[in-house]
């Protein structure tokens, strides 16, 4: 499917309520659970959302935008939340997270992105030369992945409990 | 983790409000979208899991409760959803899996389930002797699975688009 930004606002859009929905108030057994050794909890995986709307999406648009491929993006540390949100509630981040992304679309609509101006190039310090729709198909990607990582989390702690059941539960092996 | 019935009930709870978080509305070309040739797609995944209100779950608990292992579970029919929620809309299968999976909750509270009970075995076509409880960690693991089949479902819609990105996201090759 080719990127339509509209469609993928739309997506984009939805992640706090979906985030809600499965997380807040979730007894903290499950919510700080993850799939073992270096691995994620449902805790975690909020807080790098928070980080990647904070030091990813939008402000690489913008350095897209503003320098092209002039500019490198700064690197992303995919781990600074286990520093940042080690001391919040699961609900405090569930919120933060609700607003930063509120506000994360209302930068993207100031944008005003016209068609042409989705192709335009940035350049990733790792990855070389990559378009803006990339970028915003990867941030509708990236979404849908932790929402599964989430879910594959909680799912794991009932890897034996499930018993016979096991090998019809395909997210217990993935 | 050991099975825990109020826990479970919390996360099955919230599976209706996660589904429409992520679906209601959606463009009919995400919704219907899957991931290949006999795969899902988001619209599937939402009638299956409304025949398991109608088919399995609490009709398996009840028969563990009344037969034990005397009386082996109807074959439970995993693409019935082909033929029955062909002609719907997903609005209409998503408010109906909402009804049904309330229902189920009720009837799940109807059982007064003492912990004793959970333990009590009955019988599966196939897998032979199992317990109540570990059919009641099904249903939680089987629910979130199937998020995570439309969540990547989903993803998998820009497989191309986040073009360079692709080895960066997990999910696109799950």
């Amino acid at each position: 499917m080719d990127f339509q930004l509209d469609q993928a606002k739309e997506i984009l859009r939805r992640t706090p309520a979906t985030l809600n929905s499965l997380l807040r108030h979730l007894p903290e057994e499950w919510a700080f659970a993850n799939e073992g050794p270096e691995s994620w909890s449902p805790f975690d995986v909020v807080g790098h959302l928070i980080h990647g709307e904070e030091a990813d999406w939008i402000p690489r648009a913008k350095i897209i935008l503003e320098y092209g491929e002039s500019r490198a993006f700064e690197p992303f540390d995919r781990f600074a939340m286990f520093e940042k949100s080690r001391v919040q509630s699961l609900g405090d981040l569930l919120d933060k997270f609700e607003w930063l992304r509120g506000e994360s679309l209302k930068g993207l609509e100031g944008m005003n992105l016209r068609p042409e101006m989705l192709g335009k190039r940035g350049r990733h310090p790792e990855l070389g030369a990559v378009t803006l729709s990339q970028l915003l198909s990867t941030w509708v990607v990236h979404d849908l992945g932790h929402i599964g990582q989430i879910v594959r989390a909680m799912a794991k702690q009932y890897d034996e409990a499930v018993g016979a059941w096991q090998p019809y539960l395909p997210i217990l092996s993935r």
